[in-house]
């Protein structure tokens, strides 16, 4: 049954009340963080704009902190920059997602491959 | 910024040339387990047999082994049981699934838990 040429993939979600933090939202965030704004970041994701307000809102209210400072202009015209705890959350939540990664990835050799 | 109402939520899923195993067939499977019929269980899953069938046949072209025993009658009709090998690989995916979580749950808690 061991295969060489399987392999495994493992996407990591986070909840609180509800699900609230996952790879679409990382990957929103990264990209405010290098576009320093939440349009240019839906842009260059193909995601609706009302969309990633709401997903990033969802997210704030079960995380309990702020993701996202407005920095010029309003009403998502202007520029947007992550906050700190947004920053270090992100960053903790890559940590985890490549810990559970390499993790998987040695046991789905030990237990599925070849 | 640790947080002990967040949780953390994993899914693995296989993949060979494309994506062949995961939650979805893994029940499928279980479900013909129990209830000797791809039919049932797709009844069960409110899954479309045509999607059952469809998926059934990826994993097993993936995984390079039948998953699937017709026992009576034909075309679906009749009754289904797993091979061994898909017993064998179904365990090995459930216990490879169980690892992965047990590991995410820790560390979890370690990395953005309280």
């Amino acid at each position: 049954m061991p295969n060489k040429q399987l392999r495994c993939q493992v996407s990591v979600r986070i909840f609180g009340k509800e699900k609230c933090f996952g790879p679409g939202v990382a990957e929103l965030l990264e990209r405010v963080d290098q576009l320093h704004s939440l349009r240019k970041a839906t842009i260059e994701m193909d995601m609706a704009y009302s969309k990633a307000w709401k997903i990033i809102k969802i997210a704030e209210e079960n995380l309990g902190f702020p993701l996202l400072d407005s920095v010029t202009g309003g009403k998502g015209g202007g520029g947007a920059e992550l906050t700190q705890d947004a920053k270090n959350f992100l960053l903790a939540y890559r940590r985890f997602e490549e810990a559970v990664r390499s993790y998987a990835d040695e046991t789905f050799v030990e237990i599925l491959g070849g």
